[in-house]
């Protein structure tokens, strides 16, 4: 049996996604969850990969048992399973902290680790043995989160990019028309990124005010590695004022990542949601 | 000259707003900050204390200076020294976990504090002597976080409070009205409570649904110790049918604390902010 399930995920802690030897990933994660539950090694195929320390709130993935579940029940093992894992990496800490002579780690300790819990199953279905999280998909979408005030956020601590200087909202939007449609994108393409070629298609991007935030959302295929952070990065210069429409339109065209701006910080980036 | 500050915290690494010795509080952290500052010891006095866990918004305080500062510069330095006391935690808690033989925790120092400030000054004024924190606050409004869906949330880990059972949100906000007014509410009240009365007026409770949480306020002059956090308990049990809505009007009547629901959890609670 094919199962298809939906992963959201605090990346802060995780050597983002995909798998590593002796470095905590959600890959990992969901393995030894799956492990736990099911006694096997089981594989499992994320619908994309993101990095270090960025978020998702609806990732994709597939694996297949051999013995048919309720997907209720996948939701419900998982899940305890993936609590019980990220309370065994407390309970390291808590021993190491615990044996240390400081004096207000108790609190650390108490009341940071409560309710950990940065990995969930939100949703699991039975799904055609055609499925691929990876290849099957469609559509995939990012969020990236600007908290644009002159103090930082306290509450949203590694969830936001900070940025103090007032950001112009409407010619940030005037330059994200310039990256629509199927182009070369090697401007934005770090240079570790092993994409076969810099030609995506951007099918909408958009900055938009919600909560007191500065939401960007940008929707492709596919994207390259660091693709959107570095986006992200140029488009701040452009709100501030940095480099003007021109300048952006001409960053595209010279197709060299050079010329573009910074990668934005990973925390304020979610995966967001993929279509299949 | 006096100041009035406006302060966001995440509450979960404090022993609540009140300074204690040997203990880590939002007061401690302010008062230390100011001292960095001016060099002299000075007081600081708040629109009313929050517990351990609890966070704040816009929670108000003012202080006396001997000199005549910008505002602007009372924030920049404040946050400036706040952060710098985040770090000096963090530098502790990095020698022990450096010194250990833990093969993941550098991932733990690099990602999770990377972007570590979690008490802001959001906004700072000059202002008439007349003027206390506590004793001029006139309306006081806190808000609950409850997220309620079958998993738990990564993102908003120490941010809300998760109930799997799905709420009736309706007779929570009919069990509401019986809330509002001047009434005893010893119910609510926890056994610690220091108010010298009971009687308190809420002016407006209700629940609403924003951003796939369900997002309780509440106003009023003033709450007794734990008075928020009791009246969710027992709210919840309203939601989920353990008790009907008769059975809350007598709860509030029976005037003692143990016919009452649980205490909420204090990670969902904020002080959102005071009216003067």
């Amino acid at each position: 049996m094919r199962y298809k399930i939906t992963i959201e995920y605090d990346g802060t802690y995780y050597n983002g996604w995909q798998e590593q030897d002796n470095l905590p990933t959600i890959q990992n994660s969901l393995k030894k969850a799956l492990f736990k539950f099911t006694g096997k090694n089981i594989e499992v195929f994320g619908s994309g990969r993101t990095d270090t320390g960025v978020h998702a709130l609806n990732q994709v993935a597939h694996f297949n048992l051999e013995k048919n579940y309720e997907p209720f029940k996948i939701i419900q093992a998982l899940n305890f399973y993936l609590r019980e894992g990220c309370l065994e990496r407390v309970e390291k800490y808590k021993k190491i902290i615990n044996n240390s002579k400081i004096n207000d780690c108790q609190n650390f300790i108490n009341f940071y680790f409560q309710n950990i819990q940065d990995i969930v199953i939100k949703n699991c279905e039975i799904i055609n043995e055609n499925f691929d999280a990876r290849f099957s998909a469609k559509i995939r979408h990012y969020k990236y989160l600007i908290h644009n005030l002159y103090s930082p956020s306290a509450i949203l601590q590694n969830r936001v990019w900070w940025i103090k200087q007032k950001l112009d909202l409407e010619k940030m939007n005037e330059a994200c028309k310039y990256l629509i449609g199927k182009k070369d994108f090697s401007s934005f393409r770090c240079s570790e990124c092993q994409a076969k070629s810099p030609i995506k298609t951007i099918l909408s991007c958009n900055f938009s005010n919600e909560n007191n935030l500065i939401v960007f959302k940008i929707s492709a295929k596919s994207f390259m590695h660091h693709m959107v952070r570095n986006i992200v990065g140029t488009l701040k210069d452009v709100g501030t004022g940095k480099i003007n429409i021109e300048k952006f339109e001409e960053i595209i065209e010279l197709k060299d990542r050079k010329f573009a701006g910074t990668t934005a910080p990973a925390c304020g980036l979610y995966f967001d949601f993929v279509e299949y």
